[in-house]
């Protein structure tokens, strides 16, 4: 009902996560209000982005070069490989800053339903990683949802005969978490997971 | 911490109402995963409406044409004139279907925080068209909020000297609407606008 490329414009945002029908409109008018401070910049963003970035072809992180910086850091220790579903899992333990190793970015669970088994989550690369390295340890860092956990104990099967060391994060209270709001689930594993204090 | 061009699109995608910084990296994300079928096509409608879409120059709607599809249809009555606050006011009412006249975009409403005055808002455009038209009608359609009030009751001083015909959208229950979750306001509006039945 508006013009044609206006409503396109509208069917392609109602597509990103996060946004419906309405709030794709919001985004387009706002855009469309904004020609030269937000829709000349978002154009030439998605330009840059479809031109340069790739997905990194030893951990499969997205980036502007192949491997990716995080691959191609001499600083980052290359006999710890953090095993995480996605792209944005990564980019929360970049962000937390807490890790100094490397990635493997499996893309997904595995999941009968859509058909995603070793072969689409990259497997034997990094099957093929681990084996290259003898003294490699593999941070299991998946969701600890039902698929995360399937996922985590495949890939915990299929590691074992290359006898690196193999983990998980730990389980327990969020920081910040208060024990009234937490689950029992959570509860149980912070139980079983106490330290000695002092 | 993702490639420079990553976070630009995603500091960009922020921006979008409704998008705060943790969606527009998801929705960064799922362009980057797909390439041909969402990044490029956002791409080519952004670039398409960047060329063709404009503000009408008689009413202030947005379309690729000057003026607009709808100040251009002869169907739609030239002597009925819907006054709205914003672009997606008239779409909402362009979806409802149930409006043959013409439209008057604002853009806003009037505001001394916001240094929004009548000339920001094209009301002397408002007023020669309403002075062209000698039996005209002008829908003040603008949002039951202080700020739309204020503005239409503005409005209304201003058109009173033009003789035109001025009104304003009932009040009462939405359609669907339960009298037990309703605030007081609508429903002494809608018990002051209460209508003989049968």
């Amino acid at each position: 009902m508006a013009a044609a490329p206006i409503e396109e414009l509208v069917r392609l945002l109602a597509k990103l996560p996060g946004l419906g029908p309405r709030s794709a409109r919001r985004a387009a008018l706002a855009l469309l209000r904004r020609p030269d401070t937000l829709l000349a910049p978002l154009l030439a963003a998605l330009e840059v982005c479809a031109r340069n970035v790739r997905r990194c072809s030893v951990c499969g992180n997205l980036d502007t070069t192949d491997p990716c910086a995080i691959c191609a850091d001499p600083d980052r220790d290359p006999d710890l490989v953090l095993v995480v579903e996605q792209v944005e899992d990564l980019w929360a333990m970049e962000r937390a800053g807490a890790f100094r190793g490397r990635y493997h970015v499996l893309g997904g669970t595995l999941s009968a339903l859509d058909a995603v088994g070793p072969e689409e989550l990259g497997v034997e690369r990094l099957l093929r990683r681990v084996a290259e390295r003898p003294r490699i340890e593999v941070v299991l860092a998946l969701s600890a949802t039902v698929a995360g956990q399937t996922t985590a104990h495949y890939l915990a099967e299929r590691l074992k005969p290359t006898g690196a060391r193999i983990t998980r994060l730990g389980y327990g209270l969020p920081v910040g978490g208060e024990l009234n709001y937490l689950d029992e689930g959570t509860l149980a594993a912070a139980l079983a997971g106490r330290r000695p204090v002092g």
